[in-house]
């Protein structure tokens, strides 16, 4: 190893360090998921998108709880200002309802009982263990590294333009006021991925802390995969639904 | 015992246990700590009112975060929205700065330094874990209990209208202005209490539960009380800092 070559314990850079956090995206974020593709292509019937968007909803509404459980930890104010927009996108504020709200509308729009949505009864057991596990690793792993699984964000537009435009394109039964959820997070989203990145870099000071950062990425990464391989399983292929989990309408 | 006797493990009617609740205060809230009673009656020189001050701050700055503890721990999303006005009023929410920072404005009136407030470095030990513990009784607690510790709202309004006169009339270093966050409070306070006495009452439906969030109300009495016995005994009698605490100028 010559004095060039950054030794395996140095500093990232702070670009070496994106370009480590933007790597996961490439290699992992749910947009390369069968599922997605065949969601995005128009190939699911409207009862295995209904199955998507409730097991989704959870995922939905565990997100302000684990920005909550973020701010719960931290002395910084700073960081608790700018911190609660995440949970005002999600749960609202005064008269605007939020991101759930609009995500209801979606499962409004695709025919499903909103008190069954909500009550969580008919997800897969697998989607409610993906979702928990990211709000109790936001809630015991360091800060630097609980800000850093939101990091996903980062490849979030790309995925919703492709779903609004998919979407509306090959399934009858959605419109436009249906796909409102995506579209709000078209704008939200790299605002919010913005601040977690110059978080990060500024805040993950030693070799260690940045490859945990990489890590939660990775972690995060793979709490969106299971959630549709869980879902691949029990409504595509075998199609082998668990017991007490939705059944589409024949 | 007759069968017009509540028998002991008995549904108390929502009178029976309000009253309860209110009997926590009325036997041990704060007010009636030796303590308050030199602080308002202006019996305090200003060394004392600055050591009073500065580990108050802990126990403000730590009331965000238990409140967004709470936030993240229930899937109930109307009280999500209810329960996050507490982060606002204390965190503040765009150009309103909140009441942390009309705290900060006491504590610069009162003459110390802003930043050796903030780090809390001159708090007394037994402050921060008083403020550390309401933080993980809010996190661990079932729900109602949790909400249920907030009640000593219901008792503060009295405390912070005979401070703002006491403190005002008796110390010639506190002004209006320094002032400002207790006569923020007397509006908060009560709204925000009578919503969770409400939500305990309709959540407590068992006499388990309901004794569960009467010893919550007792508990953060303790919580406030041990504050104020630990600068009592710092800075009182028999006036021993511990080290490391801060120490008034002669």
């Amino acid at each position: 190893m010559d004095d060039q070559t950054p030794r395996s314990g140095e500093l990232w850079s702070p670009e070496a360090f994106e370009a480590a956090i933007r790597a996961v995206g490439a290699e992992r974020y749910h947009d390369k998921h069968a599922f997605h593709k065949l969601l995005h292509g128009g190939k699911l019937n409207k009862g295995q998108v209904q199955a998507w968007a409730l097991n989704r909803y959870c995922y939905q509404e565990a997100v302000p709880r684990k920005d909550a459980a973020l701010i719960s930890r931290t002395h910084d104010r700073a960081l608790r200002r700018e911190w609660i927009s995440r949970i005002h996108d999600h749960d609202g504020l005064g008269a605007e309802k939020g991101g759930i709200e609009r995500w209801l509308v979606l499962t409004d729009g695709l025919g499903l009982d909103r008190e069954y949505v909500m009550s969580r009864r008919g997800a897969l057991p697998a989607t409610r263990h993906a979702v928990e596990a990211y709000v109790h690793f936001v809630r015991q792993q360091p800060l630097a590294v609980a800000v850093a699984s939101s990091l996903t964000e980062l490849f979030a537009p790309s995925i919703h333009r492709e779903r609004i435009v998919g979407m509306l394109e090959n399934y009858d039964f959605v419109s436009e006021e249906v796909m409102a959820y995506f579209k709000r997070r078209l704008s939200q989203a790299p605002r919010d991925a913005d601040f977690a990145l110059e978080y990060v870099k500024s805040h993950a000071t030693t070799r260690a802390e940045q490859e945990a950062c990489v890590a939660a990425v990775r972690f995060k990464c793979d709490v969106l995969w299971a959630q549709l391989d869980a879902l691949h399983h029990a409504y595509v292929t075998p199609a082998l639904i668990p017991p007490g989990a939705f059944v589409p309408a024949a």
